[in-house]
């Protein structure tokens, strides 16, 4: 779903890391427009939804209906994250493009975030990857998001080996991409040039190419840029910067995509998106969750007179 | 007062572009407490005031006192703003130990900031200069920063060629430096890497140290990175990241200096600063300015689980 004409992909998570976290339950029907709305700003992969049982995240439960509508949306990536196994056979069911497991490089989070142990983890990436060969549908994109790769409100600072070692079993297990994710927003970007640099040098410069980033210290867009310097080309946001980890405490704030779109278009690097078509969404998603603190700078200040994407 | 033990210069700007648009007067015995915490927490250089009319910034009337004030501080850089000859006059009786000199590079912004034309502004300069050359005391480094570099709210887009060629006159001129300003928050950092190297190219690598960056947009931290990526050395913040330019419509919010402390820290540069006690002089801020609004998410998301600086 990678388009030529794109430099860098805005992937939006803001309906499952976003959602994930409030408690007001968001109508099907004003998620269906806010993926609509999204995609035409120029949004061009979302992640609408998780497969996690409805008992654990009522605001999510609705997953498998917004994955059917968001592929009706031409030339939207219909990403999803998935538990496990059984959310991976749900996403295939479904017929997500991109299915994403989190697995928690600290093996403390892992337990308290899915309660399995990294062997655990292992073995159901291979049973997720065996669903995959199985499935007669067109081949989803499989990615292992590295979770609290850059430290862990649990364990504190994580070993770059220990990032770098799982990131290179997962590969040799056969998932097509591993992704770099800063759970707890702790990460730098010294940090993050680190990790990107030895998971390439030991997995392929094809196996990383995104970043989940979290702006819980203000750092998402600082090391957003140490990502797009380095040539990665996919980077999590969430409009209005929404979300958070309900698993690590104190962490809260995705990047603001609003905000990412304006440094990068700013910049030269193309998205795709409208930034003004983008910024109105916000109207939506307050309409829908009033209650829900929308973040952001560039949709208050507005952009800079003569500003041209 | 630069220290070789330090990677990167804070310069902090609350006292000075904070303040001033802060209509509660902050009592001077206040303001003397903040400059000795900010200093004991490692702070190395500060501006603590505006040598303009008590009747145009009544917050900024006791910038000569503060400047005689702040000179007690073992190893603190005492900067003070001047808008003008008068002011310049004024530093250097009260003995500051850096005088900056706002200059627009958008000549709207300028008759609107200090009602002076471009010529008008380089008329200025010299007798500064020639001031500072007859001054007896010890003579103060003489830094003009070139305001709306990075766009302005008046003009719009500034060509890049303008702010080199203003920049190289100044320098022709005499001051020891210039500065980049990006008074209405529109930068990003692809322009500041091609502004900062045009002018290390023209003027010389040692005339351009530091930049003096706003938030409005969000991108602070993200400019902040680029510029000490490239090997400048001197940053402005502000505490709280309270300010902005009271000239420039919409502009509001300095980079906060707790924030960005945490990042150079985060990274292995070194800035001198304990955050722990930088974060604690917050508390000290808000107990003199009850109804100012204190931005950054450092402090109130806490110190990662771990982190050492």
């Amino acid at each position: 779903m990678k388009n030529t004409e794109i430099d860098i992909e805005i992937s939006e998570v803001g309906p499952r890391d976003g959602l994930q976290s409030i408690a007001d339950i968001m109508p099907t029907e004003a998620k269906k427009a806010w993926l609509r709305a999204e995609a035409a700003a120029g949004v061009r992969e979302i992640e609408v939804g998780s497969f996690v049982p409805a008992s654990i995240l009522p605001q999510l439960a609705d997953t498998a209906e917004l994955v059917r509508y968001a592929r009706t949306i031409d030339g939207l990536c219909v990403a999803v994250l998935v538990p496990n196994l059984r959310g991976a056979q749900a996403a295939l069911d479904a017929g997500a493009h991109k299915i994403s497991l989190p697995f928690s490089v600290s093996e403390s989070h892992c337990q308290k975030n899915v309660n399995r142990s990294h062997q655990q983890m292992f073995n159901e990436v291979e049973r997720i990857i065996a669903a995959i060969d199985a499935s007669s549908g067109p081949r989803p994109h499989f990615e292992v998001g590295l979770s609290t790769a850059f430290g862990c409100s649990i364990e504190g600072p994580i070993p770059e080996a220990k990032v770098v070692a799982i990131a290179e079993k997962l590969v040799a297990a056969g998932v097509d991409e591993v992704g770099l994710s800063d759970t707890t927003g702790s990460g730098n970007p010294a940090q993050l040039r680190r990790l990107v640099k030895q998971i390439w040098q030991h997995c392929g410069r094809d196996k990383l190419n995104g970043v989940h980033l979290h702006n819980t210290r203000g750092q998402g867009l600082a090391n957003a840029l140490a990502a797009v310097d380095l040539g990665l080309t996919t980077i999590d946001s969430s409009l209005g910067g929404i979300g958070g980890c309900p698993a690590a405490p104190g962490a809260s704030g995705n990047i603001v995509t609003e905000d990412l779109v304006f440094m990068l278009e700013a910049m030269g690097l193309r998205t795709g998106i409208d930034i003004e078509k983008l910024i109105a969404v916000r109207e939506l998603l307050h309409a829908a969750l009033p209650s829900t603190e929308l973040y952001g700078f560039t949709a208050n200040a507005g952009l800079p007179l003569g500003f041209k994407a």
